[in-house]
């Protein structure tokens, strides 16, 4: 197989090419949409199983509302079009006819819609429109509503996972009675995507506020949770917004409280993507392909049987079937690869390219020896193992390979995170990657202008953030906290 | 509260009122779009899971293909054109910009898309244009993939789940080196879908296949399942295509045989949808509300208390918590609704127009005599159980239950199965409702005519159909077989 083009010659190159050799995603026909093939889908499956159980778990139901959002919608909440509706996929008719010509099918212009639809960017509008039915009274609050959906957001530039015009996401919609419930649930859920990030993608994350100029076209505040992918830029991987009353008012959605009285309902949403992926990717792979954490691995143990000859197929692949077997019924997702098209050495770099965690590889000596050879995918090492042993061997090591990942990702990430007191410090993080940790004088002023010249956001404001004196790194007017600077995705 | 409208006096009535009354969908501020609540949805997610669990165990994979499809494309395969591509939503335009009078947004008319996109209303062309690039040679097929994903289709009479603009669907495409092979996946999931309709949905399906009239647009041939709904219309509850070279040929998808020879690859696609709800609604539902099979529903028992006073509640609460924890730990779908906000009466009757299958309810005295009531919902029947068996009685029942609904709803299907032979019989069970299984010249002409006359339509030939001589129905003309007729949904 040709090699990557190394992450330290160009991470970008490096990234697209893994994506579209280990199979997960290409290109289609279509500007800025994406196939997201069977491998990668394999992998967004596991995503959102195990999301969906914890959104289940802290009381959500999923749902389904419509693909198409009459255009109007997005007037009535002022920020959000602002921030949203312009960049999108607009219906404007619903036919086709033969073209006179018969050279195929033309749009039908007598079958122009009287009101554009949009295909949603995001479902605000439709659902709170909808939820105006929906309560009447304190009673019928929360509504605590989960979406498995594709969205669509016109883009320009676009890379697999990270930026596409079409992407697959959920979209929590939340309602409450009062402004504390929904920023609880507001809060809940940024932490629901933080275990979800560190313990099932290995993903270390901060939780943290942004600033207004990077706020939720709608929201009051928007919480999210950061991570640092291996070339030092920032990948926002999950946002929790409290929307306030703000789209309530705009579709006029109210509740009798327990007194009688009408009064605006609070909202949230919260959201992740099939940028996910790209996170997913970016945080551990390597020059030599995939590596995946053990608990989104579609394969987590591939066994590759070793001989020369019919006699020596026969007696290890019967040995191989029996470890099969064994780790298949302790719940692993286990292949046995003993297609004879392919010879080992080949296998073992397929296999190490797609980021199997767990390589088994058994030949005839190892049969004798009752041994068989453990590859790590995390690690890059090789031990030979005891068979009568390898089912505790290959649950324990599964763990551990879970837990390295996320700790060396953190190492990473820990050591990239730079407390700068100065303007040259500062722009030298940002050219180097990192989070540069520093003081900001708290307006949106200088917020852009630190953005025009070095590229860098605020990432966010971590939560708990320890309130210190200092010095604007770009003003030297007085803060009274350090925020979370990068170059982002 | 309110009463159902019967059946018997007007069943789509019934019907709609009760999807909406149940909390299963309703209409979306968006033409023809549905909105699909969260007790309709868990439904769905259940038919999900089963099906995709069956695909996987029969080899296949997931993977999602772009919503837009260039225009273009549909010209590409004449029949698919002609049968679909007429009645669908068409992007023209990529942004909006604020209207120069303030009043909010209009479509920016220098953002046109050069070519327009169709929001996908099946996916064949796109996917097939994909798979282009996917296949070199023998080794690389088959491709077995499935889509979970929506689909719109412009219908200007729309009904919730039965008949939508946008719905929800799985879309099966795979590719083949042979016709045989082709044909086999066809047949094969075909089976699967009866299955799935019969053990999951309790819902009797005839497995047949369309004559060339009612066969899907770009399809060598179309197998389907038809089921019986309670006011004797027929329902097409899932269809499996054969589409030998069509679309390889329109797409140019060649692949190496053995011989190194060039050869068009073959092809089939497969789809259930939301639809499904619609047919399990109308199969099992009375005018009580609806029924629900255990397999799929959302709760398949509820335990009420029954109290006058503290005293009483603290007793009888403790007690059915056990039978609560006794009954999700043997793996139920169990919920306690100790809720004294309303009235036993009133779960009573909200759970009974849910569709629970399982009531179980208890009061003071029957806690003294270690019993427990249980009400069933299918034959709406009550009994005095006793509660140190009621988890073992509990899980037999639920699967009695199951086997009923599917043996109640055989029978009544069975016995609206009328072998006609004159065209008065026929035109008099078209009146009735059922299915007429009759005798037919072969034509497309005498179909065509007989739908004219009574809106009946073949549903299918069935499988394994005898032969035997007779004659038409209408023209009297020579046929060796009889067909299934039927008004359909």
């Amino acid at each position: 197989m040709e090699k990557l083009t190394p992450r330290s010659e160009n991470y970008s190159q490096w990234y697209n090419d893994l994506v579209l050799r280990a199979g997960l995603a290409e290109h289609s026909a279509v500007r800025g949409c994406m196939v997201i093939r069977p491998y990668g889908y394999s992998i967004w499956e596991r995503m959102q199983q195990t999301l969906d159980a914890m959104f289940k778990e802290t009381g959500h139901e999923n749902a389904y509302f419509p693909l198409f959002i009459p255009k109007s919608f997005f007037s009535k909440e002022a920020n959000h079009v602002e921030g949203f509706a312009k960049e999108c996929a607009i219906v404007t008719h619903y036919r086709l006819k033969n073209a006179p010509d018969g050279t195929g099918v033309i749009v039908d212009e007598e079958a122009r819609l009287e009101e554009e639809l949009i295909v949603r960017p995001t479902s605000e509008t439709i659902i709170w429109n909808t939820y105006r039915n929906w309560i009447q009274s304190y009673r019928d609050l929360p509504i605590l509503l989960n979406q498995w959906a594709n969205v669509v957001r016109w883009e320009m530039r676009t890379r697999l996972f990270l930026r596409t015009a079409e992407f697959l996401w959920q979209e929590g919609h939340t309602a409450h009675a009062t402004a504390e419930e929904a920023i609880a649930e507001t809060k809940q859920m940024l932490d629901v995507y933080a275990e979800f990030a560190e313990k099932t993608l290995a993903i270390p994350v901060i939780k943290g506020v942004k600033t207004p100029n990077e706020r939720f076209a709608g929201a009051l505040d928007t919480y999210c949770i950061e991570a640092l992918m291996q070339d030092g830029k920032a990948l926002q991987a999950g946002t929790s917004h409290f929307l306030g009353q703000n789209f309530a008012k705009a579709f006029d959605v109210k509740f009798a409280n327990k007194e009688g009285k009408q009064e605006y309902v609070w909202a949230t949403s919260w959201g992740v993507s099939t940028r996910l992926m790209g996170a997913l990717i970016m945080t551990h792979s390597d020059d030599h392909g995939l590596v995946l954490p053990p608990k989104l691995a579609p394969i987590q143990v591939v066994i590759i049987p070793i001989y020369r000859n019919d006699e020596e197929y026969a007696a290890v692949r019967a040995k191989c079937e029996e470890v099969y077997k064994e780790l298949k019924n302790l719940g692993i997702r286990v292949k046995l690869d003993d297609n004879d098209k392919y010879k080992p050495g080949w296998k073992f770099s397929e296999y190490e390219f797609k980021g199997v965690p767990i390589r088994l590889a058994m030949g005839p000596r190892d049969l004798a020896s009752q041994s068989i050879e453990l590859a790590r995918r995390d690690t890059l090492t090789k031990s030979m193992e005891n068979i009568n042993d390898i089912g505790i061997r290959v649950i324990n090591l599964l763990d551990e390979i879970q837990v390295n990942l996320f700790e060396k990702a953190r190492k990473f990430r820990d050591e990239r995170i730079y407390k700068v007191d100065t303007w040259e410090d500062f722009t030298a993080v940002m050219e180097k990657g990192g989070f540069a940790y520093a003081h900001w004088d708290g307006t949106g002023e200088t917020e852009s202008k630190i953005k025009e010249l070095t590229k860098a956001t605020i990432r966010c404001i971590p939560l708990d953030n320890p309130q210190e004196n200092g010095r604007c790194i770009l003003t030297g007017k007085p803060s009274n906290q350090r925020v979370l600077f990068a170059v982002a995705y």
